[in-house]
């Protein structure tokens, strides 16, 4: 006899109740260490590998001095936030009761290359980030207005890049 | 006949030096657009695709309600980190002459899943972001720590964790 769980969504949101029970039994639980190493390929090729998985290659495009064979550091920072937004509107969603039909997230920042190619002092990175999010849903605007409230209050990757974060870095 | 070009450290730094000189010239062309979009594939797997490179996967482990199939959301965030600042070695070492045989960057974050989980309000992101970065060059202690000093000058990502950015996240 074969057992079908339907999962809302395919979210495990028992998996997530377990573990936000566990941390309310033991607080220290939430402190989470991620990592990944970069190495270098030559030119501005890379790759960055977190745990077991495939290492995920970087480059830049030919007009910066690469040769465009992936997405460059900047793209991926703004695909991070929009996966990081992708599993909080799921969490949520799932933990509302709320079934999605699709979800897409469409990202852009702008970047002046001046203090990056070294011909200014001051910000080399991005001024400003969107962030535009297409949901299919039967739910209610209300419901769906309040899924987003949540997910902005609750985003790791929106909320490191809306603080000024700590970062060292350091000759080892 | 064949033409053999040897590039340092196989950087086209001669492409870097014409959009420095183009930028010179029209200070307009230092303003860049960059994009990304994610689409949601069920549960908390979804994939970033930007330009026409293909789409890179991203999920979460199995103890935070993900199938595990991906580096997650923070690690790529990380990894994005670590290839914009290799693209900074890669660059000021080239035009600064030195060769560099081997480049490496380990990062690590801390994060506390608190917020992420809905059971604190406040920051969800990163506490702190480290990263360190082992070089192999001929060069001496000197060369390295200037070209250091410059990399972490000028790092677009390193500079948008280090500040606090403008992000909107808007229902569309």
């Amino acid at each position: 006899m074969t057992t079908t769980i339907n999962k809302l969504n395919s979210v495990d949101i028992e998996a997530v109740g377990q573990l936000a029970g566990a941390i309310q039994a033991d607080p220290s639980v939430a402190g989470t260490i991620w990592k990944s190493t970069v190495d270098w390929k030559g030119g501005f090729r890379s790759e960055a590998k977190s745990r077991d998985f495939a290492p995920v290659p970087s480059d830049e495009p030919v007009a910066l001095g690469g040769d465009d064979t992936a997405p460059n550091p900047v793209e991926q920072l703004l695909g991070a936030l929009g996966n990081c937004l992708a599993v909080g509107y799921a969490a949520n969603a799932t933990a509302a009761g709320i079934e999605l039909q699709s979800l897409r997230i469409e990202l852009e920042g702008d970047l002046d290359l001046h203090t990056f190619l070294g011909l200014a002092d001051g910000h080399a990175g991005y001024e400003t980030i969107q962030a535009r999010v297409s949901i299919e849903s039967e739910a209610s605007a209300d419901e769906i207005n309040e899924l987003h409230r949540k997910v902005v209050a609750t985003s790791p990757v929106g909320h490191t890049l809306q603080r000024a974060i700590p970062v060292s870095v350091d000759l080892g």
